[in-house]
């Protein structure tokens, strides 16, 4: 396994045409902004390498029979999701945002379970394929992203309807190789990824076999641009002298950016589908799947553990913390995050092989979707209790610049101090105001799907044939 | 293990003085009120013994080496656990109420967990006794209830400060054994039950001794009454000559009764805890740890299976199944019933020894206490969600018996026909009243416990401490 | 205007064939359902006879230039429809039931809103009709029901792809009048009222014109039929021999009837649309809009009052009115109630004259929607935070008979006393029973229609264009 | 009354001493971030000077018997209460920020309320200072800032248990005046104000005097120093080149600053509350009555409407505008605005003049605390459906100047347009994240109080004692 220095050292190799606020990225490893995602990436690479994480953050590799780092782990068991689950749980806690492998790891698994069944039914070789390709990035500890979702465009209309490029297709089809093109958005952390893992996003049709496809694609191959995104705290970042001011200092929001496939060309061993329609349902779903309990019930879940950590210091900074109602609060943090948290275990715990056969482990269909639908709901209420406890200065603070200013420390030190000094309030504060008056509520919603799809999801695997039963039998209901 | 047939013969030797509205109850066989809890329990025999079930509602017990029924079982594994669950959902899908022996099984694993540690960390016996009694009940196959839950007269006040015997206390002691008096409200089907366990409902002090109190009495002992609850279903019931017309026809509503303790001679065989006010807390947190995984996940689960059957029924009986809104509706009833289950089955599989040595697993404390709480909240909302689907008609429909009335009968099912004739529709929005507008509501929240002691619950269980490590790492700050 | 004595004296006339229970209720004035209805109506005229009540309970009628019962009036101004909302909540309070008066008040109130519109838009006279029927009701003190709902039967089809007879329309036109046909379910009242006021409850379209019809017809008339609900509350008070052992010991719950048209004969003179189709959307829509309002807002806010008493008072009694969560329960239900207080109010204040120069003034369209919208869901609310805190005996109390049963008084009466003696506890949680765990939550959630019908106004009624603009603008797109 | 350039030069004569980000600001008028603040106020001025806004921007004063802004007006009826409300709402929507001038016309109305009861209590001569006061700023339509929030500290202890600064207080009085010292917080727009009033921000008791002090006092005045807040918001602005790639291009978010009073000396006239410790309840919760219904159910309403016609127009643009769930959502959003709408209507038009005789009208108690607590949790879901609507790219987006990047531009084009041009989708997409991803949230939470004032004042308005007569009374129990 890579350190976290050789993962830096491989990162100068890359040279990935990156875009931030209308001027290029000279270098990612620099770029204050670029930079918390090259941190953050790194942090899990050292994190591999940690004693005390090596249960969590690796795995054994039945493909290659070596220890690897778990975020290229394909699961084997029930207790490898219930890794996976904590897994994503400790980055957030250590990271407060994204560790940007899990979509990658979550593809790799749906590309297991799915290449599987596909040469089984179909007599395809992209399981085969798939498992050279899954050898190779394990072998040399390559860090992965995953991607699904394309530009879309007008939504009413299918791709055909409309640009045909808004969902990223095959336009040529060789001997070697075939070349796509398209657009993917909200691409977490790929411009530090070795590798990209490339998934149709929604079902396709017959007719749209063009569409039907997957595939890896090294970082920076040629037609590949990489637009990153820009918020204020983008701004704020690129503009600091002193990222201590920031509210999550090193490792700032979860950065994405869009990554555009300007007719970008494939060779046959990176194409893990390409046509088959009737299996992109399966593709996207069965990573939803994996990816709605690793975000909705363990990711968020770290993240939901910061907030209840920073709601109680904050309270007790604030002298506050014994208040029926302010206890009230901390309870119900711990509740919706704790609901989450049960969601991705059941759905972890009762996870099953998919299909059998195959050896990959796949969490279950209903507790997955459950876990995110809950935490989509439940993210904007830890935001909004959190942001109760903290009070009005999570919104209205000074600068934490001001206590080095001559004119106004004095003021700050003294009309700012609580039941502590002013520098630790006012740290504890701006720390908050990254999480309850930011970005996260939109990006919590929209991670992993927006909640409608979650919702379909669920209508599609209740058994409600069952429970009509179960209930006429009781009122005594005869067909 | 008895026969239904059995233990209905076992019940004739039973005289317990029971009376319901005022009047005594001759025969608990005959009542039409009481039977509904005879049958019911009759029943959860007859399932032990029908092989579809005996996965569930069976297993084997290392005390006695011998198969026996699932009620009696002391979890030696977390698949015991998630058993626990199963067969708590399945009574509630077959049974549309209590099955009158969950408070039970629950106490005798908060006996068999805490009698352990007391013995080891005080000294005493009481683990040996227990296991005598467990072997007893086990080989004969008794029906055990449980209870916990005091009169309380006035809450403000302690035991002591009021009438002594609003809470069961010790009044004598002998050699022989004690003499108990008091009285347990909201008793869930224990006319019926053989045995009945008691244990402290509270965490009882120093110098409140006589409290500390727990036991196992015999249906009908001298000194026993049973006061059985009177409800507007119990007053239909009890006058209506077709039971086909009831809610739920055969079972009806869960019945309970006041338990009065009128000097009551326990034999020292039977006495569990006798002053050892410290362990108090591990009895009732034990066995709500237990009750609010098997009741908040996974009883109310089954009745959640039987609500989403019967919206999706009426919904297609009503042609209204198709309709997005009401579609939408059925999806957020799985989501509440799944997100239960979810928090039950994560209770169940995170389950622990405890103590160490006993040999007897207990729920994760966090997750099933959260289970409830959220039960709490999510029955109401599915009661209100099948309330919206059924329509007015809930609570409006004429008599069934309507339906025989040669000067109505014409007009009902003329008018009350929809894509199904009047007599299924009726029938359906009958047994949806039972659910919707009746005694879930109520019952539901305060079963297990109302949702503030689950709260509280969560604030002793949750690390607050390790959360705030967390955020101030993350921050930045040291303290 | 009458006495209560007249208007029971009046009844005696009526020979209405009313069926209950499957058999014939011979004497409204004597079953003791029926009975209940009686009893709430005479309240209603007796309230209007009440110096404390005048201003609240009468009006004065240009029609007749006379003092009338309120429920009579048809609204004048912006201050009448606070008038009728503080009616609405001040009959509430007084009867803990329906007072039978609200759908008939506002259907008089549409009639007199879209006949005027009709007669100035299609030349037609059903205006002055209206007007003189009106007239004579005013003179004569006539309690009137009113009426929209039809039996529907299947609702995926309209009503002539089904039994034509699922909505009430003309099958006969004659010189003298009309001959009607069909059922109205969920009448509440109707059989205690002197007048039934018909109004269509859908909108038809061109080609359902024998469905277009309104019309107002007096109890007992050839043709009808009445056919009671039957609920395990009815089932109960049947059956008591003491109805202080009720939770609304004199007025009991709403009971309401399926009326049957057998073809009924309609003189002209009582028709007040005939064919119009195009107006029946007029017709439920002004009658919805107003009754959104007295019900959302208003009646429900008069329970609300009650079941906020009824907390505040069982927190007493039970010794835990100063517990911090009792506290923030009870708050929170005034906070839900007094919103849809506060929706009620805005509808009435924010009223207009509609249409213009008609002299007949409605609530805002919006508000009495979202009125009723909040209530659905907030009233379950309250069931539920009431439900909390009288604990569960709400579900599991004995018979209040067992007070003068001598082998259980003595017992009742030491372990049921709380802060209070046995007695009041069990009065007030047999009282609250009745708000808590029986019919409320479904029928207050389809009174005055189900929420999707007042969501769909809503959209009806906002104007997003000129939201979109002022987005635009702000955020500098042009179009 | 002034025009905006009137107001813009009257600015330059002020010469407050404010920081930025630790640095000096030289002009507020040019620094991008308080020149925000600076437009917003003008815009105002300018609004009142628009004759199609003057029914509604002006009134007409009593006291000098002119036309004045409505922002320093008293209110004389209930109708100037509904002004009032449909003030803010209007500024809002213009604004789609703080309008700055809401706290000064609220404390304003508070203390010509309070002050003409502690004159006819107490003898003292604070109505009349008031008055003159009041005719001087009239006169001169001078924009006043108010303020109520001190800095706290250890909110566990009393204002003299801490360091005695965290709670403004006279340290001196003297002939002439009084001196005073301490800080206020989240003071909105207090640096573009002519005039700053201050009151007392909590109950003070006896022994505190010294803190029971309002007054009115210029912008710089000697002593009087100004930091502003610094959000992520405030960085991206202060480093833009064109405020056109603003989320809120001209106005910006609300800027707050904390405002500093380092013995800051009070002439006599301006003092309008001194060491009346039993009136400092009534000025603050006035203040509160009057400024959470302006908050909480009109100000935020109009950015409710921005949200709303954001939310559908980015519907249009994407092409689900027809989909069930996003209609359903739009419906949820505007039955939530709505809300808070009827709420502060209900607060406005059952408004009463307090105390009687003073001729000032305050909002009901009651609904103005509802309001605003309705806000607080509303408004967050406001935030949520409108970042449900508008997708991932709310928080993912380029920057609009890749729009003239070479590189990008045309992908960003290409691939962001959906329905519409990328420009419109992308400026739309920039303005709702805005709303649904930044300081909103927290904000309005905390405006005009946090929810457990509210509760509280909730708890202290209700009559219980009323509502349990009713109970009883229906339920038979006499006392």
């Amino acid at each position: 396994m890579k350190t976290a220095q050789e993962y830096l050292e491989s990162l100068k190799q890359l040279k990935p045409k990156v875009y931030l606020n209308g001027e290029k990225v000279d270098s990612i490893l620099k770029n204050p902004v670029t930079k918390t995602v090259v941190d953050a990436m790194a942090k899990i690479y050292e994190m591999a390498q940690d004693p005390k994480y090596e249960n969590i953050m690796t795995a054994y590799s039945p493909y290659i029979n070596e220890k690897i780092n778990r975020c290229l782990h394909i699961f084997q068991s029930v207790q490898d999701l219930e890794k996976r689950v904590e897994m994503a749980i400790l980055t957030s806690q250590v990271l407060g945002t994204c560790n940007y492998r899990c979509p990658g790891c979550d593809a790799l698994n749906a590309l297991a379970s799915v290449t599987y069944e596909m040469d089984k039914k179909l007599g395809t070789n992209y399981n085969k394929r798939f498992v050279e390709y899954l050898k190779w990035v394990q072998k040399n500890d390559l860090a992965c992203s995953g991607s699904l979702t394309d530009a879309k465009g007008d939504r009413s209309k299918r791709p055909k309807e409309q640009d045909p490029d808004m969902y990223i297709h095959v336009v040529e089809k060789g001997d070697d190789g075939i070349v796509v093109r398209g657009a993917r958005v909200h691409q977490s952390g790929s411009i530090a990824a070795h590798e990209h893992i490339i998934l149709p996003g929604i079902t396709f049709r017959k007719g749209e076999e063009e569409y039907a496809v997957a595939f890896a694609v090294p970082n920076g191959t040629k037609g590949l641009t990489y637009i990153c995104q820009y918020t204020p705290e983008d701004a704020e970042r690129l503009h600091t002298e002193d990222t201590y001011h920031l509210g999550n200092p090193i490792y700032g929001v979860r950065e994405t950016c869009m990554m555009i496939f300007d007719d970008v060309f494939i060779p046959w061993e990176r194409v893990f589908m390409c046509g088959e329609v009737e299996f992109t349902r399966h593709m996207w779903s069965r990573f939803a799947r994996i990816h709605r309990m690793s975000c909705g019930g363990a990711c968020k879940v770290g993240f939901g553990d910061l907030m209840i950590g920073a709601a109680q210091t904050m309270a007790e900074y604030l002298g506050v913390a014994e208040a029926y109602h302010i206890r009230e609060k901390i309870i119900e943090m711990v509740k919706i995050n704790e609901t989450l948290h049960a969601c991705a275990l059941a759905a972890a715990l009762k996870g099953t092989e998919e299909p059998e056969g195959s050896g990959v482990y796949l969490p279950d269909r209903m507790y997955s979707n459950i876990a995110k639908l809950n935490c989509a709901d439940g993210f904007w209420k830890l935001m909004a209790l959190l942001g109760d406890i903290v009070g009005g200065l999570a919104v209205t603070m000074p600068s934490e610049k001001e206590l080095k200013n001559p004119d106004t420390s004095e003021y700050i030190k003294k009309y700012l101090k609580a039941a502590v000094p002013a520098e630790k309030r006012m740290r504890m504060t701006k720390f908050i105001q990254n999480w309850s008056a930011g970005l996260h509520g939109v990006g919590t919603w929209h991670g992993a799907g927006s909640t409608q799809t979650q919702r379909l999801e669920i209508y599609r695997t209740v058994d409600l044939e069952e429970k009509k039963e179960l209930a006429k039998k009781l009122a005594g209901i005869k067909d």
